[in-house]
């Protein structure tokens, strides 16, 4: 990824932050086919990534064992126009852009079949998942009848993907002066987005 | 990807709409170092997607001429608790999912450095883009001093991806029955997903 030193993001908690906002990985693989990317909720657990594909997704026999993978996740984005920046009165010398936040894992996927990998994978999803979508009324997986959870855990594939290389990229506008960048931000309002350009200063 | 029948977006003008509406494109490439993504606003004209990127991002010296790239577009995206499904309280056979919309373009890159092709990628991109923002008050690049302009039109490059495969899925829930799925709209609204899952029949 092209990433100017303007937009690293090297706060490992914001990375994590990012990805535990936007679960929804885009997993980018390379196969004998060439290019693929297939879309899957994951979660970050003790310095990995964990998730589940249905075993009718070929995914997990086409790759090789602990094969290079890249895990793509997309926090928000918004096109920026040179209209919200003060400075167009005085210059005119502005362009518009797109600021958006990512985060890249690449790391080693490897793929497991055992009952107690399954189990545990989607266990931590449904609860992280469940607490922060109902709170006290969060769906249990004990809520299904047994032999229903049984099928439900011989159609999937657990995985885990172990980081090689992590890459977070705020583009903020903290490459603009302070009056750009929150009059841009004041025009995207209200919005996640114009929440997190305000509070990226300059770099 | 992993696409089921059932999830598959066959129509063309959908596949279109996605991309108008989602533009930045995560640009997945294959390199000498591995998998990367570039993010990177695009638009399709004449059946071919077009975009430009900085002359910094050294990602027009690593491909070679035509290579293959995957394009892909995301729509919206959320989280489906089973709590959310009528059938719930009848079976309790039902289980967590996440829906969203993506599409990939698969096809081949070519990049140009000549002042027509990067000022045509630049006119079109803001014109849409401005068009869609500020309306009759669009920022027009003529609004930028000639010579500021020609020095930003140095610091690009101009690049078009002829498509050969596109694929679009929209996970909506179709393979629900319309109780459940109407049930798990009804739950995301107001948003855009609810909006597009109760305007998608079961399949």
């Amino acid at each position: 990824m092209y990433l100017p030193k303007d937009f690293k993001k090297t706060d490992m908690s914001a990375v994590s932050a990012l990805i535990e906002a936007a679960p929804l990985a885009t997993l980018v693989t390379h196969t004998a086919h060439g290019l693929r990317a297939d879309h899957i909720p994951v979660m970050m657990i003790k310095d990995m990534l964990i998730g589940h594909i249905a075993l009718a997704n070929d995914l997990h026999q086409i790759l090789d064992a602990n094969q290079d993978v890249l895990a793509v996740f997309s926090g928000e984005n918004a096109y920026i126009s040179p209209n919200w920046y003060p400075s167009k009165a005085d210059t005119h010398a502005v362009v518009p852009t797109w600021n958006y936040e990512v985060v890249h894992v690449h790391g080693r996927i490897s793929f497991s079949h055992d009952r107690k990998s399954k189990l545990a994978v989607v266990g931590l999803l449904t609860k992280v998942l469940e607490t922060r979508t109902n709170g006290d009324a969060a769906w249990r997986m004990a809520d299904m009848p047994a032999d229903f959870m049984e099928e439900k855990l011989n159609g999937i594939v657990a995985f885990d993907i172990h980081p090689t290389r992590i890459l977070g990229k705020s583009k903020l506008s903290q490459n603009k002066s302070d009056a750009d960048r929150l009059g841009a931000a004041q025009a995207l309002e209200p919005s996640l987005i114009a929440a997190q350009m305000k509070t990226s200063p300059q770099t």
